[in-house]
């Protein structure tokens, strides 16, 4: 068995994937396996609205959502957050994860239910992106540029969503201040990089 | 549209619909739309007691309880209470809030969701004088006098209850210290306000 | 009436229930009555992972579960604890409960839910011993020698497993440092005690 499919980043996504997901009026297929089930969401970083959002996201599926918080950055009693979220996984039907570090795909390999990442560190946030892309196709996103400001290094929502747009037919520009530009690893191709003292020229 | 009913003051509930509601062994009728619904439950001051009774009433109406509760009287990340009860109505099937200051009626209209007021400030807390008035009920209410007594000025469920009492055929006597008397928008024409000092006279 | 049964020690269960509940692939059978049934989980003392067990095992039988945790160990606004599980049951399916002190079976008489012991001071955690069991019994129990070590004294699981394993066809050897062994009340006749410093001679 080759376990479980993460969504741990957006990379695993297809792009007909991603263009049914973020298309409007998008509405998940809800099957009665998903009756009695639970999402556990397991979160080392506090966050209401995230938190909440996947509760209700997971209730419209029919899954009782258990919120699982810590207090402070160490999970209580827990030796590992890997093997917490592997621990999980032998009881619920989902497990979203918010981690303080990047979630390592090679420690969560034959699981048997799959693990949808709510924020890893400096990473990636590919629910967050999803609804981004969403929000934009509502207003129109074929054919228009789409400027991504600010702190593009350390904020992981811009990580996901570069990645995400770079797959659309879009312009990308990414604007952020001298040393806070998006890494390499997280760069379309296609996208164009400026500096924010030269954003006024773009 | 016109957007969903809300419950921010017992003034919301005409007289029969209080009647039926605090009628011994009234239970309300569930019906199948509340199936996969969901209760979110936004504290802005916690309450462990009144939002495990309002999970439980979600509960038993087949509803999810998402709980949403704040640390300090901060909501983090949110710019404004009335903003996040209407987002939170876009996702939730209803809304209960519990929160810090009066609610303002005029912030929350055209929802799609209905607000509950599960106690605002020091103005009312309508469920809880329900309740109140309910086992009144179950003991005998007509025709009885029913007193009132404490810090009627800052006390957020006497405030509901004058309001409640003053619809019912008892007779209303509100004892207080001076100072801390029923303010006058909550006080019914019948009811009879007696300083604390003078109470035994009652 | 004698009120719902509750699981407050291993005491409670028979023999046959003991080995029902601990076979290996061990399913319960889930009742339409649980339906829009609550599972009220009172945390006297935080425990995450013993929280979401509960939590996850009251999906599972169709109950919400509904979390009311304390901050410290002050149960705020409530004047004690065993009331306030009395009151609980009033409105719960079922009321799992940890506690921060022993849980006196006196004062939980009567009820119309029945109580489940999520660990009462260092007293006993029936349900921990239950799964540990079950854990042996899926590499083999039957004939084998079950050794308990370290503070048997105060250690609530411990108390649970030697009551439990001393109803199984095993040996079982507990062994604890001085002044930190198993109190008389939790030992069993079969049991033999012995000293840390004399372990290795077992």
């Amino acid at each position: 068995m080759n376990g479980a499919r993460h969504l741990l980043s957006v990379d695993a996504l297809s792009d007909a994937e991603v263009e049914r997901i973020t298309r409007p009026g998008f509405s998940p297929r809800v099957g009665r396996a998903s009756r009695r089930g639970t999402l556990a969401c397991l979160f080392q970083q506090p966050s209401l609205r995230t938190m909440s959002s996947f509760a209700f996201a997971g209730a419209r599926l029919g899954l009782t959502p258990v919120p699982i918080t810590t207090t402070g950055d160490a999970l209580r009693d827990q030796c590992d957050l890997h093997d917490e979220v592997r621990q999980l996984s032998l009881v619920s039907t989902c497990v979203a994860v918010r981690s303080a570090s990047p979630l390592d795909p090679s420690r969560l390999v034959r699981l048997a239910a799959p693990v949808v990442n709510a924020g890893d560190g400096s990473n990636e946030h590919p629910t967050q992106a999803l609804v981004d892309v969403a929000a934009m196709r509502g207003v129109g996103l074929e054919g228009r540029t789409v400027l991504l400001m600010g702190n593009l290094r350390d904020h992981r929502v811009h990580h996901s969503l570069a990645k995400l747009l770079a797959r659309q037919d879009v312009r990308l520009v990414l604007v952020s201040p001298p040393g806070l530009e998006l890494p390499a690893r997280f760069l379309p191709e296609r996208a164009r990089q400026v500096e924010a003292s030269d954003a006024e020229t773009v």
